[in-house]
This record gives C-alpha cells, structure tokens and sequence, in this order.
C-alpha cells in the first residue's frame, strides 16, 4: 500500500472548534426526553468523584469567591508537581488542557510559522495551529492494522522547519498508545536533524491527557528531549471535565517562555480546590480506573457480539468501523433517536465510516449495547 | 501645559501581566499573619453573595462536574442576554473578562497591526496587544484635573489605521467614567475618519467591568457604531471574581467573528451555574452597591481626615496621590507591613506617586483608615 500524502491545510480563514450539539439540542431534533440523553460522545467519565459533593459543602475554597483565585495557584500546583514528580517550576495550570494548547502556540508559533499533525487526531492541535496564522503540515497514520501508530520517518522529515510536532498518545480519537519507542525514535531524530541542519529542534507537545488509563508516562523523555512539553488534565480519568483544569509539564526554561502568556487568573477557585484535593487523593484515580477497566472490556464484548467491528483501546473510549460512511451515518442516527450521543466524524474525515463512543457506566453502556443489538440488523454493512 | 506626547510600544518581547504579590508571599516577606491579609489592590468585593453557598451546597449544576460545560452556556448566555437586554446571539460567554479580550485581541489584531490606548488604563490591553505581535499607540489621558478624561482628538487622531481601540469606562486605575459624550464623540469622529479614508472603522472595545457602580451603560451607543464591543463582568459589582465569568457584547456580526476562537469550554460548569442564578436575581447586585457606595464615601472620608489626597471615584476603589514616586512607595511599605495590600504602579509609571485602594468592608476600610492615620504622621511629603 502506497501511503498517503503529506498534505497542508493553508491558514486562510480561522477554523473553529466543531462543538458537538448540546443536549437541549439532540432532545429537539430528535424528540428524546433531556434526561434519557447520555453523551458517549466527549471521553469523559461517568461520575465525578465523591470527594466534590463533600467540597462544595463545606465551601472552604483557597480565598473567598469574591477574590481572585490566588495567581500563582500555589496549593494545586504543589499538588500537581506531587503527582507528577516535577518540580514547581517544570509545571503550569491551565483552564482545560485547551488552554495548556494555547499557551503553547501562543509562545511557539509565529504567524507563518508551521507546525506537524500526525492525523487523525484531536482537532483542537489544527484549530489552534491556524488560529496563530501557522501552516499545518498533515503527516497520515500507519493503517488501522498498525494500530495507526506514528509514520516516524513521514513525520521527522516534515518537521524540518517546523516549529512544533504535535502528538497525542494514547492517541484521541484512535484509542493506543503510540508503540513502545516509537516517540523516543522520533525525538532522536527530530534532535539528529536539528543537529545537523545547525538550529533549534522544534517543540514537541505530547497531550497525555489519556495516560493514567494506561499506567505510564512519557514524562522521563523530558531528560533526552529538552523542548518536551507534556499535557495532562484532570478531566479524563479524574472524572472532573466540568472543572476545567489541565497542565504542561516542561523543563522549567520551557515554561519560563510559556509563563508570560498565562493569563492573571482563569481557573476558578472553587476548581483550583477541588482538584487539589483529587490530586492529592489517589484512591480517587484507582477507582475510576478500576471501573473503566472493567466496563471497556464488557463494552467491547457487547458491542462485538451485536456484531460492530470494535478495535482495541487502551483508554476510555472504543472506535468502531462501520465500513462505510453511510453506515456510520445511519448508526449515529439511530444512536441519537434513541438519546445516545456518539462522536461523529462527518463526511470527507479519514474516519468517516467510524463512530467514537465513551466508556460509561454499567447501565448507559447496557442502554448502547442493546441499542446497538437493534441498529445492528437494521442497517446492513 | 503641553500635552505628553503619543509614544509607541514595540513588540519585541512579550508582555506578561504582573502579578501582584499572593497573601503567602505577603506574610513571608512581612511577618505578618497569613489571616490578617486584606487585598485592598484587586477591586473585588468583601464578600461573595448569599446564594453562593446555597448553591453549592445543593450540588445542582447544569451538568454533572464529570461532564464538560454546555458547549453553548445555554442558561447562562440566556440570563446574561435578559440581564443586559440585548439577543443571546449578540453575547458571548468567556473564563473572565480576561479572555474576552483575548478573544478580541485574537479576532481583530494581526501581527503588525496597531492599536491604540488611551494611558493610564487597565494593564491587559497592552499585554494582549502585544502578544498578538501588534503595535500599542499609548495616548495620554488629560490630567487629573480634568478628570483622567479621553483626548478625544489625540484618540480620533491615533486612531487611523489602527484596528483596535481599547477603551475602559469608568476607567481603571482612574476611578471616574468618561464625561457624558466623550465616547459618543470619539465614536463619530471615528466613523467620520473611516468614512473619509474609505476604510473600515476600528473596533472599540469599551471595557465597562465597573459600569454596575455608576449604573449606566454605554451598550446603546451599538446603533451608532457597529463595530463596539462591550465587555461586563462578574467579578467586580457581582462580588464573583473567584469563578471567572466575563461576557462580550456586541452586535451578532462581531460575535460571530469572535466566536471562532472560543475555546469548547473553558468556563466551569459550577461558576456557569452559580453567575446565572446571580444574574436573574436583581437583589444581589443592589445589596453590593448599596454597600459599596456607602463605604467608598466613609473610606474617602476617612484617608481624607487622616491627611491624604483622596481622588474622586466613582467606583469600589479610589486612587490616592502621595505627590512622590517615594511617598507613594514608603507608604505602600508601611501598608504591607500592616498586612493591607495596596496597589501599586512601580517608579517609572506615570501612577509611580499614586497607590489604588478598594473599597472593602467596614471593619477592613477601618484598619486602612486607622494605618493611614499613623503612616500619614510618619511618612512626611
């Protein structure tokens, strides 16, 4: 198989974020009852964990909610620094892992400046690369069959010049981690190449925000890599989206040129609290992920056995392939008739005969499982 | 007197915010106990409004904490959209009023573009301006004696060719809104311009995060100059800083070019729910106003009697003048050391001879007073 071409997305107008539609939204168009809707459609977890409830009504935040929230958010980011094992200084809080994205292309990408994308993968890399007025250099995947690991050689030689690779591993909306080596392969070079061409080796973002479902991190190849910038969040497997809190981890120089565009305060209080504690608890992770575990694995089964074609993940959500666009179409549908939201590609998207779906809890994934028994033979391949 | 002249801010290096000092750092760096600590240097209001805790204890979001925010802050961009009575198409939602102006920065300052800034004025303009790689055009405001007001023609007249003019009314670190149509001339002397030069007019952004405290707005002046955009907040008159919440408000095109770089969600869902619930009910608004209002006269007051030179305001903060860059410094010190935060303008700043002190509660305005009255007979003009 020949691969496909590098391609470049050319930053004329600003892309967007394409939200998915809201739940008011799905219960208009598609006559389901607001309370019946469960989002399989965002990777994130079922339940927030029990300490919040428990937070919120003791309403003792790190200041008062009519001050600002303290501008060096000193409790989480020690927290965060615990947990990571970093120091203070190799570490900044962000509102989301998104705002992390835009701290980074704001301090790394120039206008005119370019940046890799191994595609598919999570869209917020390109709307924000384009946003700045850089140029997207798209590098493909290796098949579905490779686990559509990284292109090591495709992507090295398209980062010759390029200001920023960006990667994401597990990797969003495909569900592994990249192969073992794989990024440390590609870091070489990318250092090699720099050598050899006499200038800086370009910023590498490794978006981690699916890596406690896997149990390892990249964060050591900060020691081989020093323009390594790590992401993480509190929003995957901490069960905690709503709150709206991410990291960068980094050599501390690294954040140092992050640091100036940070804005005063974009993290709520009541959300600097509250992960502080999450972070500083880790029975909280080890149950979320015990449920995951366990639910992926019956998920998988059940879908299977309804006769969807599932791919392997290691992380809280399964790509299914659908063999066709249209089929895909059809099932997603047939999905939101029934209340249940999955990730949509749309037509044209190297997934678009795929649907993603999130693992949930024990009851919404029996509610997919059963759904999917029924679209099964109702739309044929 | 000769005006100051209009001076130009080169791009080179990015501007960060300056952070003023957290309480941490104030009680090490003074001695001081850590719960003595008043922030007289951040115009927030001494305590949050009743239903906070209310509202937390309840538990009740618009989502559950594991889920993201509405895509669209769909109740809140409704009660926003009623409190300000304008289309929920012509709001937007940010993570404080901070992000709006990123968010205008982002839609409407391209690298190489200018814009103009009448000085002194809120710190983040030209931070934004230049991180987006745009020139600042810094316009002295009149004098004091003329109430800090806007040159309107040294405006009208930086203002050819640029994109953006940023203004903010009542005007902080000033404390007094622009004389009754200032604006309204400035905005038709802009439009004459840009007619006269075939161009667009530039985007005025006027910052009214004080307007609740004089209880006007300049929202109207949108029918006479499409390109204005108003920006409101939560943190100053809603006594709400701590959860971030800032809207911009402008006609549906404007919007809609800004709403592209919106992030998917960066405001969390608890402050989402909370500020809503704020804004429907009208009650909370005047409680804090009444409150201020009469502590801002006893404060002024009160430095007044203890011998300083008290400015007018008409907003939660006054600005006080110490007629030497070293006074203003020798008594920010002994402020400190009492544990009352000031703020503070560096040597150098055109404010270097002023300290900016917010109206708080009774009990804390009492302690500045009581601080000033013994600083005023140890620290001599």
């Amino acid at each position: 198989m020949s691969p496909t071409p590098v391609t470049f997305t050319s930053p004329i107008l600003p892309t967007a974020y394409a939200w998915e539609a809201t739940n008011e939204q799905v219960a208009e168009r598609y006559g389901v009852p607001i309370d019946s809707i469960v989002r399989f459609d965002l990777n994130t977890s079922p339940t927030p964990p029990a300490l919040v409830d428990r937070l919120l009504a003791a309403g003792q935040f790190d200041a008062p909610l009519s001050e600002y929230p303290p501008s060096d958010y000193r409790r989480l980011t020690e927290a965060a620094a615990a947990r990571y094992g970093v120091g203070t200084d190799e570490l900044l809080v962000g509102a989301g892992a998104d705002e992390i994205l835009d701290l980074v292309a704001k301090a790394f990408l120039a206008e005119g400046s370019r940046a890799v994308l191994p595609v598919p993968t999570y869209a917020m890399y390109r709307v924000l690369t384009e946003q700045r007025g850089a140029e997207v250099v798209n590098v493909p995947r290796r098949p579905p069959s490779e686990g559509w690991a990284l292109d090591v050689d495709a992507v090295r030689a398209a980062a010759r010049g390029c200001s920023v690779v960006w990667l994401c591993s597990p990797n969003n909306p495909t569900g592994l981690a990249e192969p073992d080596g794989t990024i440390e392969a590609l870091l070489d070079g990318l250092a090699s190449d720099a050598k050899a061409d006499d200038t800086e080796p370009p910023i590498v973002v490794l978006d981690e925000a699916y890596a406690e479902f896997v149990g390892t991190t990249l964060l050591p190849l900060r020691d081989m890599y020093s323009r390594l910038i790590v992401v993480r969040t509190a929003s995957k497997a901490y069960a905690l989206a709503g709150l709206r809190v991410g990291f960068a981890i980094a050599h501390a120089e690294v954040i140092a040129r992050m640091n100036p565009y940070r804005p005063p305060g974009s993290v709520s209080t009541v959300s600097v609290t509250i992960v502080t504690e999450a972070l500083l608890d880790p029975a909280i992770l080890a149950t979320n992920l015990a449920r995951v575990e366990t639910e992926r694995g019956r998920l998988a089964d059940g879908l299977t056995t309804a006769g969807w074609s599932v791919g392997p993940s290691v992380t809280n959500f399964l790509l299914v392939d659908f063999g066709s666009a249209e089929r895909a179409a059809d099932t997603a549908e047939g999905l939101l008739a029934r209340g249940i939201v999955p990730r949509t590609f749309g037509m044209g998207h190297v997934l678009a005969s795929y649907l993603r779906l999130t693992v949930r809890d024990r009851h919404e994934n029996d509610r997919l499982i059963e759904a999917a028994r029924q679209l099964s033979s109702e739309i044929q391949a």
